[in-house]
C-alpha cells in the first residue's frame, strides 16, 4: 500500500523515538502501516488493549508498544506514548515535500519582497508589496499573499488559500487549501433598515506551530488582532470571527463557528459543528461536545454538551430522555386522568358524606 | 427567459426520451422552461397531480407527462419518469460548455504530463508532475492539480478548486468551484498539552459519475484512501473526513459533515447540516433528516432524525412536544399540588381516624 | 496600534457626520480607536450607557456621543447614531485600498471585454469572454470571472473568488475571498437508485450594496435567477441554494444555509448556523435565532428560535427546561408511585368497605 521509502534499522528507530528495543536491532523496515495491514518490511503500533491482545496476529516487522509490554518472538519498541512515537516514525517515512519550486515560477512578487532561504513559490503565487517570508517557506499554486504580510520559517500554504493584507503568520504554520485568513469581520452599523460597513482595520495573527484546515475563514479584527495562538489545530470549514483569541494548543473540529470577540483558553476542545456566541470567555481545558452551542462563558475545565450548553453528564441523561418525551407526555396525561378519577370519587364521597375537613 | 437554442421536432424529443408522443410530431421547440413560464416554442413537464390538473392552463408548446395521462388539444409526450425525461431534454438544450481552451493558455504543466484528447485547460491552471488526464477534460481557471494525480475522461473541475497529490478522479466527475480534494486528515497524536501531526499518507479516490458541490473539503486518508464511490452527489460546503467511504449513489446535502473512518452505504440520503460521528457504519438506503446528528451505526433502511438520532416518526412526535415543554412542566407541578392536597387530606383523615391500613 | 493617517480637524469631522461639536474645533486627530485604547490623537465613540458613564476615563482626543449628552472638559461630537457616525469616521481614516493594478498585470482577459474607468486587475485574474465591468472595479489575485458576466461600478472581489458564467453583480458589491457565485444548484432527477443531473440554466443576480462574506456558496437557478437584493450582508461560509430570493437589507450570519426556492423578505436576520428548509417564505423583519431550523413559512415580524422553530420566548422557556428533563422524568415517576399508593390504599379500603360508588 505504501510507496518504498528509506530503509532504516530498528535500532535507529528506537533511538528516534527514545524507545526500548526488544528484538533484532539490525532488522530493516522500509515503511509504516496500520496494524491490520503492516507486512514484514513495515513498522506499526499497538497503543491499547484492543490491539495488544491481538499482537501475535500482526504481520508487522516491528511494533511500537507501551513501555513494559512484553510479547515473545516479536520485534517491539516500548515507549511512553506509542501513538506519538508512531507519528514521528511516519514523519520519517513520509516527510513533507521539500522545495520543489524556487523563485522562478510564473509568480507575481510585489515591491520590497524579503525572502528567506530555500523558498518554494509554486506557479501563479501572487505576493503583494512589502512582504517578508522566512526560510523554507512553501507556497502552493494560486496562494494569494496580501500587502505587508509576514510569514515565519517553514510555513506551508496550500493551493488557493488567501492571506490578507498585514496578517502575520508564525513559524512552522500549515494552512490548508482554500482557506481565507484576514477577511473583513462581519461588522455593520445599523441605520434604520440600512447597514453601514465598519472598516476592519485590524489583522489576523497566527502563532508558531498552528495548523489551519481547509476551507476555513478567519476574519481580521475591527481594531487590533484576531489571534490564533501557538499550537492551535483547526479542522476543515471552521469559521473564526473578528477579534477572537484562540489559546495555545486548542483544537477546533470541523464546521465549528466562533462568534466575534470570543476569548478561548488553552488546550480547549471544540468538537464538530459547535458554536460559541459572541463576547464569551471559554476557560482553559474546556471541552464542548459535538454540535454544542455555547451561550455563556465557561470556567476552566468544564465539559459541556447541548445547545444551549449544559454539563456533559446532564446532556447524556437529557438525550436519553428526548426520544421518550411522547411517552412521558402520555404518562402525564394518564396520571392526570387517574387524579381526576380520585378527586371525583372523593368529591362524590364528600358530597355524600359532607366535607372531609 | 432562455437563450435561443437548437430547434428540434417533438418526434425527435419523443425518441430521445423514449416516450410516446400524442400530438404534432413536426411541432418545433427551441428551448425548455418551467411549467408556469413555458411559451409556445418551449417544452416543459408536469410530473405530478399538482401540475397535471392545471395542464390546460399551460402555454407550453409541448409537455412531458406520465404515461397514460391524456389531455385534449395539447402536445404531450408520455414517459415513465417525466422529471428524468425533462432532465435529458434540458441536457439537449443546455449542454455543458465544450472545449473552450486548448493547451495553449498560460498554464503550468509539470513533467511527464499525459493528456487525453480535446482537453480544455483554462488560464492559470497549475498541474504538478506525473499527472495523467483523460479525454475531454475541462479544467477551469486556477484549478490546482497536485503531483501524481489521475483524472478520467470528461472530468470537469471548476475554478479555484484543488486536487491534492496522488488523488484519483474517475470518469465524468464534476467538481465545483472552491472545493478541496485531498487536504490532510485532522489527525494529531496528543502528547501532554501538545499535538504531533500524524502525516496523512493516503489519498482521495473519487469514482465515476460523482458530482462534488462548491466549497467542499474532502480529506485524504491516513493510510489507504478516502473513497467516494460511483454516482455520489454532494451539495455545497460538505466536509468529508479522512478514511470515509461513501457508497454508490449516496446524496449528501449542504453543510453536512462526516467524521473520520465512517462507512456509508449505497443510496443513502444525508440531509442538510447533518453530522455523522467517527467510525460509524451507515447502512444502504438510510435517510438522515435535516440536521440529524448520527451517534450510532445504523442498519440499512433506517429513517432517522434528531440529534442524537431517533426514528424519524419518533422525532416528529418529539418535535411537536418540544414547544409544549413549559406547559408539561406546569402540568406536572399542578399534578403534584393536587397529589399533595389529596395526601394531606388523607393524612389528616388518618390522623383523625387512625391509619387506613 | 493604528498606522498614521490623514490628520483632520474636529470641525471637519463634525461636518462629515452631521454632528454637533462641543469642544475645540481646531483639535487635530489622526486616527480612530476603540474606547479603551484611543489616545489623544485619536477619536472614538461611546454609544451607550456602558461607555458613557466611564467617559471621563477615556484618553481619546475626541468622542462621538449621542445628541444631548454632556460631559465637561472633553471634545464631544453629538449625533443621532454614534456607531454609524464612527463607521463613517473609520471609512475616512481607513478607506478601502484604491486602484493598485491597472490592466497590465499578468491576467487573462477574454474576447469582447468592456471595461470601465480605473479598473484594478490584480495578477492572475481570469476573465471570460463577453464580460463587462464598471468603473473602479477591483479584482484581487486569482479571481475567476466566467463568460458573459456583468459587474457594476466600484465592485471589489477578493482573492480566489469565483463568479460563474452570466452572473450579474450590481454596484458597490464586495465579495470576499474564496466565495463561489453561480455554482450549479443541487438538482438531480432520481431514476431508480441513479440520479440524472438537471442542468442549471439560470444565473445569480446580486444587486447594489451587497457584501458577501468569505467562503460562501451561492448557486445559480435552475431557470431564471437566484437573487440577492440590495443591501444584503452575508457573513462567512453561508450557503444559498438555487432560486433563493434574499430581500433587501437582510443579514445572514456565518454558516447559515438556505435551501432551494426559499423567498426571504426585507431586513430579515438569520443568525449563525441557521437553516431554512426548501420552498418556504420568510416575511419581512423576521429574526431567526442562532442555529434556528426553520421548517415552515414565517409571517413578517416573527421572532423565532429552535429547530424546528418556535416563538423565541417559548424557546427561552424550553431551553431552560431541557437540562431539567431528567428531574422532570423523576418527578413523574415519583408522582406515579404516590398515585399507585393512594389507589392501592383506596382499593384495599374499597375491598374492606365495598365499592365507594
Amino acid at each position: 500500500m505504501m510507496k518504498d521509502s528509506l530503509e532504516i534499522r530498528l535500532a535507529e528507530i528506537a533511538e528516534m523515538v527514545k524507545g526500548e528495543l526488544k528484538g533484532d536491532p539490525d532488522k530493516l523496515v522500509s515503511g509504516a502501516a496500520p496494524f491490520e495491514k503492516a507486512g514484514d518490511q513495515e513498522i506499526t503500533y499497538a497503543g491499547d488493549a484492543k490491539f495488544l491482545k491481538r499482537i501475535q496476529a500482526s504481520g508487522a516487522g516491528a511494533i511500537i508498544v507501551p513501555k513494559r509490554f512484553e510479547a515473545e518472538a516479536l520485534n517491539l519498541i516500548g515507549v511512553g506514548n506509542p501513538q506519538v512515537a508512531f507519528a514521528k516514525v511516519l514523519q520519517h517515512f513520509y516527510p513533507p515535500l521539500k522545495r520543489r519550486y524556487g523563485l522562478n515560477s510564473p509568480c507575481h512578487i510585489g515591491k520590497d519582497f524579503s525572502c528567506g532561504k530555500e523558498a518554494s513559490l509554486a506557479p501563479f503565487v501572487a505576493i503583494g508589496d512589502n512582504v517578508a517570508i522566512g526560510d523554507r517557506v512553501r507556497l502552493h499554486p494560486h496562494v494569494a499573499i496580501g500587502h505587508g504580510v509576514i510569514l515565519g520559517d517553514d510555513v506551508e500554504i496550500h493551493p488557493n488559500a488567501t492571506v490578507g493584507d498585514r496578517c502575520r503568520i508564525g513559524n512552522r504554520v500549515i494552512i490548508h487549501a482554500g482557506t481565507v485568513i484576514g477577511s473583513d469581520g462581519f461588522g455593520f452599523a445599523p441605520d434604520g433598515e440600512v447597514y453601514h460597513k465598519i472598516p476592519h482595520t485590524g489583522i489576523v495573527q497566527i502563532d508558531d506551530d498552528v495548523e489551519i484546515g481547509a476551507g476555513n475563514t478567519i476574519d481580521r479584527a475591527t481594531f487590533g488582532k484576531t489571534w490564533i495562538q501557538k499550537g492551535v489545530k483547526t479542522d476543515n470549514l471552521v469559521h473564526i470571527a473578528h477579534n477572537v483569541i484562540v489559546g495555545e494548543n486548542t483544537v477546533i473540529v470541523a464546521q465549528a463557528g466562533i462568534s466575534g470577540s470570543v476569548t478561548i483558553g488553552k488546550h480547549v476542545i471544540l468538537a464538530g459543528q459547535t458554536a460559541v456566541a459572541g463576547h464569551l470567555e471559554i476557560g482553559d481545558n474546556v471541552i464542548v461536545g459535538a454540535r454544542g452551542g455555547v451561550s455563556k462563558s465557561l470556567p476552566k475545565g468544564e465539559v459541556v454538551s447541548g445547545a444551549p450548553e449544559m454539563p456533559h453528564k446532564t446532556w447524556l441523561r437529557v438525550q436519553r430522555i428526548m426520544p421518550r418525551l411522547p411517552e412521558l407526555k402520555k404518562k402525564i396525561e394518564e396520571l392526570e386522568k387517574r387524579l381526576n378519577r380520585i378527586e371525583n370519587r372523593k368529591s362524590k364521597r364528600s358530597k355524600a358524606k359532607g366535607s372531609d375537613i
